[in-house]
């Protein structure tokens, strides 16, 4: 999975970055989470191809994660878009951009389906047979998901050196790569284990902001690759993070140590905070592997 | 009147610059004039005090001159506003505000005056003892604005030398400013101009940003010290501008002309032309005194 960060700050736009935005790109998809203010200038800095973008996932209607959204729709428009755009957010959402579109006597002539979300429990709200995503409940003022990516399982890897040796028939090669054992014409079965590699294993990747410390988070997400767990505020700022259901740098790593992450990525910081390497040394007394979030950054796992 | 351009293309912010917003600086004010996505981080690279903004005017309601202003209103309100703020914009522009706050189940603790505004003829919408302001209806795809700021005349100067001479008491020099003879205790009438100099012009500006060419604009116009006129696109492209209800650069220049205007700037490029001297080429056989727009231009007048 390749995790392009458009946008990793708390509030408001800023001269120091901008608010919530990321491209999440699994086998074929580029999947857009929150869409804060400016994220389509972000998608074209980075050189984003805005017609590969089908699927936009909104976790919560706060600004800062979602003010992006009507304008992004417009140019979808306007770039002259004809395929299905989805989006999944919260109830309300869907009211709030056909509202934005019919005050501008404006329209698509692309269809939006939206996937308006009220489950307080996980729920899985896109499949295909590369990846499933479902929602993880989060602790916010307001009605607030993240969002779960698992990789579905890849056909199993042809060893075509054993199926050579073998002499078998490109014929079964689509069953052997599904897993299937070969009877050959001479009554020998040979084990799919002697044709095939394993796969790369799946990856995963959650999202989680903006969110409370809630150590509930953690069975969701256990053994994900990557965690991208909000970090608005230091320990010194604690209080602030329990006012406004924000966390904090260390409770973003317990979260990561008990789910047993693999990679933990702190972001929507604060802009209060003009250097971040604190935001680590919070975090990596309660776990090691960890990284900032910045505009721009490209994260591969 | 300092006129300090944030934003001046078409349709959808890019790489190349941002959707439609302006700050005029007319004695102690600063009207905020349209605000596109972006204008936010626009307001604070060319430090332009927040809290000094109490008057925003939105032309329409396409999403490039008004999707920056959900985002300003929440971060006022982040900023710890108190003070009033007045947004004048078509009917509607206040069910969005507010329908965007509420889904973040925010609000706001300053409060909004909302001017909404549906009239078809020329309005005064704000004056106060130094500016009026006044729309100017324009012809575009849906209700639009155009807005025209009239500085009020200053108080004539003291002629410093001329009271001292004269002996004139200080409590004569209220109503000498005023434009007032005196009358000496001798009998004797002194005559305002000898008293006192010509303050300075009172300075207009007019802002006319979407609107396809339309002559009788002129004449709600007559002798502005600026105008701001769109160009969205060339002449090879007039078809466009005739169909999409957008103007030239030629048809800008003949509005500057038939109006007697003495500066015209020339905005609202669409993104498609990159390089923008051909706008100047088109518009001088019309009409001098013409400039480009440029985001983070200042034009003083």
């Amino acid at each position: 999975m390749k995790l392009h960060i458009l946008g990793c700050y708390a509030a408001t736009p800023s001269l120091m970055g901008n608010p919530t935005a990321q491209i999440l790109e699994v086998r074929d998809h580029l999947f857009l989470i929150d869409c804060g203010e400016g994220t389509q200038v972000q998608l074209r800095k980075h050189k984003i191809k805005f017609s590969r973008i089908n699927h936009i996932f909104i976790s919560h209607l706060h600004g800062d994660h979602f003010f992006g959204l009507p304008g992004l729709v417009a140019t979808f428009q306007l770039l002259g878009r004809e395929k299905e755009l989805h989006i999944y957010g919260p109830s309300g959402i869907k009211e709030v951009v056909l509202m934005l579109l019919r005050v501008g006597n404006s329209w698509t002539s692309f269809t939006i389906i939206f996937h308006e979300l009220d489950a307080k429990e996980p729920i899985e709200i896109f499949e295909d047979n590369k990846v499933t995503v479902s929602t993880i409940p989060l602790s916010h003022r307001i009605y607030t998901n993240g969002f779960l990516f698992r990789e579905k399982s890849k056909e199993r890897i042809l060893n075509t050196e054993a199926v050579a040796a073998y002499k078998i028939d490109k014929a079964y090669f689509k069953n052997i790569k599904k897993g299937k054992d070969v009877l050959l014409e001479n009554g020998e079965e040979i084990s799919n284990t002697l044709l095939t590699l394993d796969p790369p294993k799946p990856k995963s990747y959650a999202f989680c902001s903006d969110t409370a410390y809630d150590p509930g988070i953690s069975e969701w997400i256990n053994g994900v690759d990557a965690l991208y767990h909000e970090a608005t505020f230091l320990a010194s700022e604690a209080h602030l993070a329990s006012k406004t259901m924000h966390s904090t740098a260390e409770e973003a790593a317990k979260i990561a140590k008990a789910a047993h992450v693999k990679l933990l990525i702190l972001g929507h910081f604060s802009i209060r905070y003009k250097k971040k390497e604190e935001f680590i040394k919070e975090a990596v007394p309660h776990f090691a592997n960890v990284q900032l979030a910045e505009d721009g950054k490209l994260v591969i796992f």
